[in-house]
């Protein structure tokens, strides 16, 4: 095997074990993904019972603020987090005004 | 207090635990995120080093598969996990093609 040859194996071998970390990381990602969910649903539900608005724009004010001063400390771009914020969120409400409109269904 | 004051009294408190949990969930979502990108970071510099390509659509469709199948087993909408994936490959292929330009100005 010559020099370039070895590089290039080195390189497959490093990549696989980062690729396994990667994996690793995506699954806790789609667990605490999934366990955010739950706790969404039941505030949804909560405020279905309690006719709130779905969207609250003050407390996702504090979200942002606090989750891009942690993307900072993580270094981590704190636009991506705010964007990934935002992301998660219209998928909440997406859930919270199905929750909605089942309740007025029912009511 | 009348019940529908201790009915309401009782959501507020409940809201406020709910919240408790997602600020934990997110802050532990966005130091894996952080985690994640010091992992895809390293993919990228060792594919620019090797003058790979940013992207690698059979990786991606793996991971894509995988990550449906885990979604489904912890309840979570694998369409939502799908859209979650590509969110951040979106992310990592902008980083990638920046360390392959910073790169190819140093050679």
């Amino acid at each position: 095997m010559n020099q370039t040859d070895r590089h290039a194996e080195n390189a497959k071998v490093l990549l696989k074990d980062l690729r396994g970390s990667i994996d690793n990381i995506d699954a806790a990602l789609v667990h605490m993904l999934a366990e955010r969910f739950r706790s969404t649903q039941k505030v949804g539900e909560l405020k279905a019972l309690h006719g709130l608005p779905p969207a609250d724009p003050e407390r996702e004010k504090t979200q942002i603020k606090r989750l891009r001063d942690l993307a900072r400390d993580a270094n981590l771009d704190p636009d991506f987090a705010e964007k990934f914020l935002n992301f998660i969120i219209v998928e909440v409400i997406r859930h919270h005004d199905a929750i909605a409109a089942k309740a007025a269904d029912q009511s």
